[in-house]
């Protein structure tokens, strides 16, 4: 089988930079965790604080610390530093090949959609952002590393597009009707839910956009290699 | 403008996991640094080393401190835990949004090949790992972050496919055939020189093989999202 991550990030229209940060990192046993943070508010204040949380967490994940304990870290770092005065949504996906598991560590009050050939699930237990409380804790889901999984994980600029027009993105239908297209590379997913997004948002977002997708396909790629790309506009 | 990383990795072959190490970061004032470290030897032993320096460098560099002191902390860190017994080749590329420059640091004998539309220059001036001995320092290279610059970084197995049939890949030449064919996007670059090396030692690596390419192109993206895509094969 093949792992694709795919990520689209667009900044809030008109601000320098976006507030989100995502990180990435080999697990030293054998994986990928990627780490996506929306920090509270936008432009450099967010973006110093989601930069913060996210070097956390991948610093920790670099050196074999598990899921759930580096976001419990981040917190308290975050929570330390700032005396309990700010906030940032923080989700870890990790593709754990140890395990052969896909892990998702929440702290946000967003859901993360999980699409298989039976349908889509929805990770939307109860999850507060990290930074505010003392005892902060993530809410972790494990499933199994099976081939034609899609996860999907975002910042609610995502989940925000529209509102300026009073129509918020409907976000599970979106999904569920790509769904039903058959839609497989995970960077098809990306762009496909960017796309509306700023369609929604008259190409001028309201606020920062950040998609992660995770998909876990059957083999595609022709040799063994693993490949990376990142495109940078500037 | 726009910057794109390509990254292509394979492992040895008939051994688990690749003992070269990639990373890349964020940096804090603006840009992206990316870390390649290759491991003595082959296997485990390999990668836990690069591991280990790949994650100093990239830790480092989130926190906003400079390239050269990073890869002289990577390899004081290399240095002090393996009493000098045990080396790595390090190489730092940094698009640095700040100073406007595209930063090269290198601890590795192998040159870095820099193609612009005047012709290839390598980047070779002598170079030792990090690991070894005492004061080992990287040799920075600062270029000017402009439209058609294409650089290609690599790990030693590249240079040495072929070596089983005693003809090593003459690397610089196919460089020089890439530039003249025009190739513009990085992913191209990489896969291509991957390929080559494949065929050369029979699809079957007598080294861990990574290619990063870092290439300044005018603008082709229809909007200002940043995009990143992982493929990895299990």
């Amino acid at each position: 089988m093949e792992i694709q991550v795919a990520v689209a990030k667009v900044g809030k229209y008109a601000t320098r930079e976006s507030g989100d940060t995502l990180e990435m990192i080999e697990r030293p046993r054998g994986g990928l965790s990627v780490v996506l943070v929306d920090g509270q508010q936008s432009g450099r204040g967010a973006k110093a604080i989601s930069n913060l949380v996210a070097r956390k967490a991948v610093s920790l994940l670099g050196e074999g610390v598990r899921d759930g304990a580096a976001a419990r870290a981040a917190h308290d770092y975050l929570f330390t530093q700032h005396e309990g005065k700010v906030q940032a949504c923080l989700n870890i996906v990790s593709i754990d090949l140890v395990s052969k598991t896909l892990l998702f560590t929440r702290n946000s009050p967003l859901p993360i959609f999980v699409v298989r050939p039976d349908g889509v699930q929805e990770l939307a237990a109860p999850s507060t952002p990290v930074g505010l409380y003392r005892h902060t804790r993530p809410v972790i889901t494990e499933l199994p590393l099976e081939d034609h999984t899609t996860a999907v994980v975002y910042t609610d600029g995502l989940a925000s597009a529209g509102i300026r027009r009073g129509q918020p993105f409907p976000l599970r239908a979106a999904v569920e009707r790509l769904h039903s297209e058959g839609l497989a590379v995970a960077q098809k997913w990306a762009d496909r839910l960017l796309a509306e997004a700023l369609e929604r948002d008259e190409q001028r977002p309201v606020d920062d956009i950040s998609i992660l997708v995770v998909a876990v396909l059957p083999r595609q790629a022709p040799d063994d290699a693993r490949r990376l790309l990142v495109r940078m506009p500037l």
